[in-house]
């Protein structure tokens, strides 16, 4: 199993007065590898919400192993860890653009849940896709 | 006709790696200080989002005269410039905790929409607590 | 041993579309939690800088329980779990202001660091004021 | 002159409580239009901090004039206004992907400064590629 890749370049915006990324800025990014795995298995918002149920993080971890700066592109990858009948994690880890330092790992577990809230199986065809190639 | 005062301070989180506050924040900060100036004139979100109307930002100028750094208190200053029939705009100076220096400057155009997004009238309960003061 | 408190008001800038406190923003506010309980212990960042070094975040760990809505004050309650050598870790309870309710849990871990990014033991004076309550 | 294109998907972080994305966001979104115009005139981070100075945002303007939402790509264009001695503006529309709905524009102004915070001239070489094309 091979992780999805998606690159991000660092801007201001993401970095603090240590000069260097804000560590609840790497959360936003693990946003963007698991919506970009899902994307390329075949599951965007747009099929998630007319089905009406969503995946609401229930728990973040991050590890910040070495820290990253201004203008550098950073490679975050990401990988289906499980799949069960109401949640989901998936783990993440960012490199820099070369892939020869590992900067921070993390995961995020989600729950299944319909638009009131309450916790649901995920549908079928939803873990299908998701367990294709993990 | 005297500004409605409320102090902030900055966080690692505000900073980028100039050392400084990143200027797209202070435009967060603005948010703070027209809700805490309608909440003094007694109209909170709640108050606002059952008469099924919004006031979304249509236009936000900032001018960044001095920079302010980490753990220092700011004091954002707020003024109602006008209120029209469909539309009000409101005026923000940010201080240093002392109001010895003005740091920013800058204000925001809003548009009374109801909840299809369509410009509305603005309530007359609204407009006269709006314009009680000023 | 009793928690540090210190309250946040919910704005836009911190939700999302699902209508909710966007997760990151919570680990934000664990910035705000560990800066003022330090400094209610007699440490502040113009205390620590001057002394050559940093308390940067090596792990973050963060449960979410319930969701939090537009305009809702939140208390963060803060803790030291431990202050060792060279690091230390702050817990976090994020309840609603009449803390009837517990909406998030979580943790940080903090290395020391001198100003080129070492490891460094943390300083006696403030491993004394950290340890006095806890 | 053509405007710069760099395009932006929005995620759950950008958004707020309304639905739509938060409106400082695009603020954001200004600086990597910005960088990736000057990138593509030869003109990286990595290539003015060795020179000793910064392009600090002196003024911001943004009209909205039309909501985006989650997961919708966007199309940042940026053009350069003009450049001054010690100054320099940048104008920015953003579209939806297909450039058929204009949906914010604004421009920065900046300062050229030096690294206490002084303004200075722009270095020749930096005029020289800024004004390239334009």
């Amino acid at each position: 199993m091979t992780a999805h890749r998606v690159d991000i370049r660092v801007i201001y915006a993401d970095t603090d007065a240590m000069g260097i990324v804000y560590h609840a800025n790497y959360i936003k990014w693990f946003e963007i590898g698991r919506t970009e795995l899902m994307r390329a298995r075949g599951i965007a918002h747009a099929d998630i919400a007319p089905l009406g149920f969503a995946l609401p993080v229930t728990r973040v971890y991050c590890h910040y192993l070495l820290p990253s700066r201004l203008d550098q592109v950073l490679a975050v990858l990401t990988t289906i860890d499980y799949v069960k009948r109401a949640s989901l994690k998936f783990t993440y880890q960012i490199w820099d653009e070369a892939l020869t330092e590992r900067r921070v790992e993390g995961y995020t577990v989600h729950a299944c849940t319909d638009t009131g809230g309450r916790v649901v199986r995920l549908p079928s065809p939803l873990v299908e896709r998701l367990r294709t190639v993990c």
